[in-house]
């Protein structure tokens, strides 16, 4: 049962890993991050982009493996950035979400993760939801990406106001990672 | 020769698909239409999306073909939807666009296409760009995607109020394509 005291991430992003490791914690369970360019396809779906880097990353190492994605799906924006969350970041950012939100009541919106765990044997999915909506203003410094203007249902604050244990008891990322552990485990 | 009299275009896109023909009638070259699923990978840049695109459908179809992609790349939206145009094409569509740019004065952006060629021993990528600028609001009903907010250097109509005949004497596809045929005939 080796195997299953361990289990390595493809990421860059350690603010990610660190958010899994205090959940992989609970479970003593060793989480390891392994920074590879992750093998990513346009696609309309998370799953899609998931379960098609996992088998590209698996050829490469021939071991156990998860990789995850997530995405801000923006109801009145047709679900845009969904599936290109990161590229929306790193170009039009905070303020451009804000400005295309504008005048827009209709303020709901999700995150969701979908995570690939791939062996020798199979390549399985797990998804996890955080339902929500787009703050009028960016607030907080934690989490990363969209965290400062997205408020999950339930809460007052952002996900950039909590710390990674709050944040972990709403986040899609979270809810996907324990529907993996507990198949894996 | 007789390879040379005739070269299959991936693409869906029949609006495009006459853009490039009309340049094709020119050399008398015959053009033909093959619409499948076009393997698209997330990179930033466009070359490198028709580069991987280009290699896969080579091992299904084991023929000669040309595909290509094309992005609006804005400057003050640090190249924003870039490689993504057609998922926010989908999503926020030109309104989006012109919300993100109220009140930039900087209005610079550009087209740019990367068509690929593969037969068996290559794949080429030939490119083309066109600039011009955003305008503050759409007009005209030819072409397709943002091509009513687009409006070249050196004309005063955006690109929908221009037939094919004219719009191909400014495209970025144009450009890449004539590339192409210099090199292909």
């Amino acid at each position: 049962m080796s195997k299953k005291e361990e289990i390595k991430i493809v990421t860059g992003n350690k603010r990610k890993f660190e958010e899994l490791n205090e959940i992989a914690k609970e479970y003593n369970l060793k989480l390891s991050m392994i920074d590879l360019p992750k093998f990513e396809i346009q696609a309309d779906t998370l799953e899609e982009v998931v379960r098609h880097a996992a088998s590209v990353i698996y050829t490469m190492l021939h071991e156990p493996i998860i990789l995850e994605d997530s995405g801000l799906f923006i109801e009145s924006l047709n679900g845009f950035p969904g599936p290109y969350t990161k590229f929306a970041k790193q170009t039009i950012d905070i303020n451009g979400i804000l400005k295309l939100m504008t005048n827009i009541e209709n303020r709901k919106a999700y995150f969701k993760t979908a995570l690939a765990y791939v062996d020798e044997y199979e390549i399985k999915i797990f998804t996890g939801e955080v339902h929500g909506k787009i703050s009028y203003e960016a607030k907080g410094d934690k989490g990363f990406g969209f965290d400062p203007i997205f408020i999950p249902d339930g809460c007052e604050k952002t996900f950039a106001e909590l710390n990674i244990q709050e944040k972990n008891q709403y986040s899609h990322r979270s809810r996907a990672f324990r529907k993996f552990l507990e198949y894996y485990l």
